[in-house]
């Protein structure tokens, strides 16, 4: 479905580098939208969403802020075609969310799965910050102030845009057809596991391979990557399943063919691991190269990556107004119009 | 105390026309206000927060924004002097409301004692919309977006006064020294209550005089009033305490002495109600004539009040903006100045 009517929006929150993990449950999405959707792509780095959990450390929030969008120009974001902006600076999201708080419960924020498995796995219990409990709302605005239809997200997160279409249909009910619900579109990457094998690729276990790594330090992490701790000696046979090694050459290998012969030859034995993982290095290395020479280009004009955000928040404001204008008119709240 | 460096905000939110009761709660200090500090003084009409729980009536916060302004005017409030705005045309309090939500726990607006009773009057339990759980929040951005430091506030309200400074305290230990503590004003007056005698006068319990009520109808309300049930006939003794003509007479009868002379004699026995209530419906009425006659002024000039409203709106925007400017550099989400 190729539709001119089409509005898509992405995002990354600023709280670090991304990784490879990112490029693959994200980036590359985005970059394929770009030449697939005839509409509207917006793309947003979501500092007020980062400072969410982490409203005591700005400046890492700050300088990640630059860091995301460069990272998504370098991976080859075309500022043309996708709108990049911040959303700090967009302040008709935050109107936005203030009005659909009053359409949302308490209890209704509490029972969201994802809310409610990050507020475990971050140990607030009760304590949580109230902007944390509320930031399926904040997303609902993000979405809406552009009036997006089209959603990239990751399967963890589909409970948070069913609590944005509740949003549509509830401030559809109440002052009017406004909004369009919107279409989820859930990412057929699987989560890329970190280069320890024990959980998804995250700046917080420590285990991830960033864009920004140069070569010397990719090698370095193939180098530590899970295997088969049984496969001590390379005539040894090893176990394929697990091996975080071919996992990454499922994704990144462009010569199946010879993948599944290295395959074969690593169950029966008489393949070393030193072999393989230099393979893999080289491929990533390979992979990352034009990504790492268009920051460079990138990096050499040094406002060059703020004006592209400054440009496109400018975009973003006129397009979130306008919609906003349309809110507060079914609202009634549009006096000196 | 009186300093040049005192700002001060009021507000009413905008469910209905105005009463006696608002007018000894809030409207004659803010009169007062006016005369004594030299400081800035804001008056906000409070729509964002009317639809906190009035999400569903857009119509009457609309129509209502109009009236309490008018009611302000109509006693007496200068808009040189007072800067008069609404509140869903600051842009700038709705994100300060965003930034705020991350200083404060779910745990804490639950206990905020206003809160949780105004929660159980109005039956919400856990199904309370998350923008009434957190107007306490909304409260704060309210009176830091102008740097108030001063704020009049019923008794009842004091716990979201706390809420306020706490706010104060966790933003400038984050982000440096931005805000100062403020001191809340509260109201000597006590709750005048209604005409029936059952609880403090209000809209919802219809036992109001409206400050835009004509002689007929304040009369006429007058003479419901609940006076002592036993004082049957002229001739019996009669009670003054708890008895509403008294309470009223004891506010708004400008004669103590007289007033002190007629108590005497209804607790002797040969009063009669009708005597007593008319003496003070004139007394009402004539305290209401000269905020009539000024109505009257106001609504001849078909859009004055919108026009007062717009361009203190403007005014207070300024204010806010330059406030905001200063908590995004503090915030470091400054990124384009």
């Amino acid at each position: 479905m190729k539709g001119s009517e089409e509005t898509v929006l992405t995002g990354d929150r600023p709280t670090g580098r991304l990784h490879l993990g990112h490029f693959l449950g994200s980036i590359e999405n985005r970059l394929k939208l770009e030449k697939s959707v005839s509409g509207k792509l917006f793309y947003m780095v979501a500092d007020v969403q980062a400072l969410t959990d982490n409203a005591a450390d700005p400046g890492k929030v700050r300088d990640a802020v630059r860091e995301v969008a460069l990272d998504n120009l370098a991976c080859g974001m075309d500022p043309k075609k996708t709108t990049m902006f911040i959303q700090s600076q967009v302040q008709e999201i935050a109107e936005l969310t203030i009005f659909f708080l009053n359409l949302v419960t308490v209890s209704r924020l509490k029972q969201n799965p994802t809310v409610k498995t990050e507020i475990a796995q971050k140990g607030f219990g009760e304590n949580v910050p109230a902007g944390f409990l509320m930031y399926p709302v904040s997303q609902a605005a993000d979405i809406l102030a552009f009036k997006a239809n089209r959603v990239p997200v990751g399967d963890d997160q589909l409970p948070v845009l069913e609590q944005t279409n509740e949003i549509v249909d509830s401030f559809n009910r109440l002052y009017g057809k406004t909004f369009e619900r919107i279409k989820p579109v859930v990412s057929k990457n699987p989560r890329l596991v970190g280069i320890d094998g024990k959980g998804k690729m995250s700046k917080s276990l420590n285990n991830a391979i960033y864009l920004a790594d140069d070569e010397d330090d990719v090698e370095e992490k193939v180098m530590k990557m899970y295997t088969d701790p049984k496969h001590v000696h390379a005539s040894d046979p090893g176990k394929v399943e697990g091996n975080v090694v071919f996992t990454y050459l499922d994704v990144f290998d462009p010569n199946k063919k010879e993948l599944e012969a290295l395959k074969r030859q690593y169950k029966k034995g008489g393949l070393g691991d030193v072999v393989l993982k230099k393979r893999l290095a080289a491929i990533l290395n390979e992979f990352l190269d034009p990504i790492r020479e268009r920051r460079r280009e990138l990096a050499g004009e040094q406002h060059l990556v703020m004006d592209i955000l400054e440009e496109g928040t400018r975009k973003a404001r006129q397009t979130a107004r306008e919609v906003l204008r349309e809110v507060k008119t079914k609202m009634k709240i549009n006096y000196f119009q």
